[in-house]
C-alpha cells in the first residue's frame, strides 16, 4: 500500500482516543494563545497587509482582522502568526511543530463548512497525528539535509485535516496528498528570519488548497509520495514505513511537548529542573548545568546583551529562573534585564557542561551553596498529567496577554465553540 | 556575491537587446495562444471553479473568467492553464518551459500596476532570462534527481518578473528570491497528471507572492539559495555559477524553442525534417527515423490506438506529416485518425533507430521509394529567422482557434496593449 493510501485509510477510519482528544484540546488552546500573542510580530503584520485585506469569500477568520477571509489565506496568515514567536507545541518524533501547520488549516475549513467543535478537534487531531507520522517517515535524514519538517510533513497533515472537514473519501485524500507532495516545501535555511514562521503558514495554506482542489476533482498520482522520484526520494527522506505501524492505535500526539518558557527549547529541560526549587539565589556560590552536547551550539550565549540573546543563554536564563522571574512571559526577555546586577552576578557563577549521557530533552543542574549542594533533574519526556498541563498552559496564556482574555479563550475552547474561537481570534 | 545578489543585480541593471525583446513578444503571443487553447482542460476548469470565482481585489485577468482576480490567483490559474496542453515554449539549457511560470506573474502584476506594454515585455524577458540562468545553475543533476525546473527555476524567474513590475530595489529582490527559495518546488513525479501544469501555476503564484511580501517589508536570508543547506544544496543542484556568466549580455531567451506541433517534443526534430518535403506518400516503400537514444523511451509508441498515444509515436506522426495533416492542431490527434488505413499502412513501413551522434534536438529521416531515396535532416537548434518564427506561431494560433481570434491576439500584442491582451484572455 502506498504511503498516500495508508494515510488516507487512517484519515478515513481512525477513531481518536479520549485522551488524545483531550491533548488536542490543549494544543488548540495553546495554539490560539501563541497566535494571539504573535499578532504584532512583523511577519504577521506584513502578511495581514498583503493578504488579509483582500476581500474574497468570507470563509474563515484571521488573527487580528475584523472580516473573514478565503480559507487558504486564513490558513497562511494564522500559520505564520502562530509560529512567529516559536512558542508553539513541538513533537520530537516529528522533528517539528505540529499545531502551527495543521490547526490553521483545520480551523479555516471548520469555519468554512460550519463544522462543530468536536469535528474541528477530531480533524485537527487526525491531521496532526498524520503530520507526526509523516515526520517520522521522512526522518532525521530529511531534517539533517536541510528540510523543515514543520513545513514539509506539516503540509501533509494540514491536507488531511482539511480533507476530513471536507468529507473527502479515501481516494480523494490520496489525490490531495499527491497534489500537496509537489509543493510541500520549507528549508531550515530560513531559520532566524521571517521565512521560518512563513514556512508554517505556507504548509497550512497548501494543505487547504490541495484538499479543495481534490474535492473539486483534481487528480494526481498517489505514488508521488513514496514512488520513484517521489517526495521522500527527492527530499532525503528515510522513507521509514514503520512510521505508520500502530497509526490510529497509539496516538503520538499524546506525547506532544508544550513550551512553558518563552525562550529557546534547548533551555526548557534546565528550567523544568529548577522550577520547584526554593532557594535564596544570592546565597548560591556555583551553578553547573549539564546538557546534551547539541545545545552548546544553539543556546549557550555566555553574556547576553539583548532580550533576543537572552533567549539563547543557559547562564542568564537559569539566573532569571532562580530569581523567580516569569520565564513564560515574552516581556521578561528585555534588553534592560540583561544588565540587572543581581542577575549578572549569578550568571557569572554558572558553568555549562555537555553530557552525552543526557538526551536532548534532559538536563541536570547542580546548585552549590556554602555548606551544601543539590542536584536537580529536568526531563521534558517526563509527561505531566493532563490536568497539570492544562494549568500550566492557562498560566502561560495569562503571562502572554492577561487573565481576562486567557480565561475567556479557555472557556470558549472547553465549550467546543468554533464561532466563539474565531471571534476571539478576529478581535485579538 | 550570492546567487540572490547576482540575480538581483541583473534584474536591476539589465538592458535587454532589441532582438531578445522581439523574441519575448513572440513568447508572449505563443503563451497567450496556448493558454486560450487550454482553457477547457480539466486542470484549468477545476482551478477556475475553486479559485477563480473568489472575488477579492480585481488585480488581474484569468483566462476564461469575466471578472478580475487577485494577482496571485490569476498567476496560479493562468500558469496551469497555459501549461495544460504542454504546447508552450521550451528552453533546453533551462531544462524547462520558461514562459508558463514567468509570463502569468508578469502579466498579473502588469495589470495590477497598470504597467505599459514595453514594461510588461521587459519584466517578462528579464524574469524568463533569470529563470533560464537559474535552470542552468541547478543543472542536469537537479532534473535527474526528480525536480521539475519549469517550476523550481521558474519560481525564481517569476519572482524577478514580479519584482520588476513592483519596482523593487536590488536588496528587496534579494529578499524576495530568498523567500521564494523556501517554497520553490515541483516534482517530475507529477508528469502525466494534472500536477504537471499545476506546478507551473504554483511557481508563478509563488513568485507573485514573494515579490509582494518583499515589497511590504518581509525579509529572509539571501544566502538561502546558495548557502549552506540552501536551495541548491538541498535540491541536488549542481550550483554551477558559470550559469551567470554573461547574464545580461548574451540573452539565452533568444534561443528559446517554440512548439509548432501538438505532440511530444521528442518528435519535433523529425517533423521539421519532413516539413518541406513534397512526396506522394503512397509511393513510399520505407521510412527510417534516426533519433537521439533518449527519445526511444519517451515517444516511440509503435501502433497508437488513441489520440493521446499518437502524440508519442514516431511511426504514426511521421505518417501524419507525410500525408499533410496539420500536426499543429490539437484535434488532429484523435482516436479515430489512428485507424485511418492509409496512415496505418505508412506507419507500418517506419523503423525508428537510435543514433547517439545526434543531439536531442536533431533527427534524420530516410525516405525510400522504388527507385530513389532521400535523407532529410531536422535540427531544432537551427534557428529560424524571427519573421519565420512569427509566421509559424501565427499559423499555430490559427490552427488552435481559428484566424479571427489569432489575428486579433497578434495585433493586440504587437501594439503592446496590456489591457487589450487581458480582455482577450478574460473573453476567451
Amino acid at each position: 500500500m502506498s504511503v498516500a493510501a495508508r494515510l488516507a485509510s487512517f484519515a478515513s477510519t481512525a477513531t481518536p482516543s479520549e485522551s488524545a482528544l483531550q491533548i488536542m484540546r490543549l494544543s488548540l488552546f495553546d495554539w490560539a494563545a501563541v497566535a494571539i500573542a504573535g499578532r504584532e510580530e512583523p511577519v504577521a503584520r506584513i502578511l495581514r497587509d498583503v493578504e488579509g485585506s483582500s476581500g474574497g469569500p468570507a470563509d474563515a477568520s484571521v488573527v487580528g482582522v475584523t472580516g473573514k477571509q478565503p480559507a487558504k489565506i486564513a490558513a497562511l496568515i494564522n500559520g505564520a502568526t502562530s509560529h512567529s514567536l516559536d512558542y508553539d507545541d513541538t513533537h520530537f518524533d516529528h522533528i517539528g511543530h505540529p499545531s502551527v501547520a495543521v490547526i490553521p488549516a483545520a480551523l479555516a475549513l471548520a469555519e468554512k463548512t460550519q463544522a462543530t467543535g468536536p469535528d474541528l478537534l477530531e480533524a485537527a487531531l487526525i491531521g496532526a497525528e498524520a503530520s507526526v507520522a509523516a515526520g517520522v517517515w521522512l526522518g532525521r535524514s530529511h531534517y539533517q539535509a536541510g528540510f523543515h519538517q514543520t513545513a514539509t510533513a506539516g503540509a501533509f497533515g494540514a491536507t488531511i485535516a482539511a480533507a476530513k472537514l471536507l468529507y473527502l473519501n479515501a481516494k480523494q485524500i490520496e489525490h490531495a496528498l499527491a497534489l500537496v507532495s509537489t509543493r510541500a516545501s520549507g528549508l531550515k535555511a530560513q531559520f532566524g528570519t521571517m521565512g521560518k514562521p512563513l514556512n508554517a503558514g505556507i504548509a497550512s495554506s497548501n494543505g487547504v488548497e490541495a484538499a479543495l482542489l481534490a474535492a473539486a476533482g483534481m487528480t494526481s498520482d498517489p505514488a508521488a509520495l513514496d514512488g520513484s522520484q517521489g517526495f521522500a526520494e527527492t527530499h532525503a527522506g528515510m522513507a521509514d514505513t514503520t512510521a505508520f505501524d500502530g497509526l490510529g492505535d497509539d496516538w503520538r500526539m499524546e506525547r506532544v511537548s508544550y513550551k512553558f518558557h518563552a525562550c529557546c527549547h534547548g533551555l526548557h529541560a534546565m528550567l523544568e529542573a529548577v522550577r520547584d526549587v526554593q532557594v535564596d539565589p544570592s546565597a548560591i556560590r556555583k551553578v553547573v548545568i549539564h546538557t546534551h552536547p547539541r545545545w552548546l551550539t544553539v543556546c549557550n550565549q555566555p553574556a547576553p546583551q539583548t532580550g533576543l540573546e537572552a533567549k539563547f543563554s543557559f547562564r542568564f536564563v537559569v539566573a532569571l529562573a532562580l530569581y523567580d522571574h516569569d520565564t513564560g512571559a515574552l516581556e521578561t526577555y528585555s534588553d534592560h534585564i540583561c544588565r540587572d546586577p543581581d542577575l549578572v552576578r549569578l550568571r557569572d557563577k554558572v558553568t555549562v557542561q555537555e553530557d552525552a549521557s543526557l538526551t536532548e530533552v534532559q538536563a541536570r543542574v547542580e546548585l552549590t551553596f556554602d555548606n551544601e549542594s543539590s542536584v536537580l533533574n529536568g526531563d521534558l519526556d517526563q509527561n505531566l498529567m493532563i490536568a497539570e498541563k492544562k494549568d500550566r498552559l492557562r498560566h502561560k496564556a495569562q503571562s502572554l496577554f492577561g487573565p481576562d482574555l486567557a480565561e475567556h479563550l479557555h472557556r470558549t475552547i472547553e465549550a467546543g465553540d468554533v464561532d466563539g474561537l474565531a471571534a476571539v481570534l478576529r478581535g485579538a
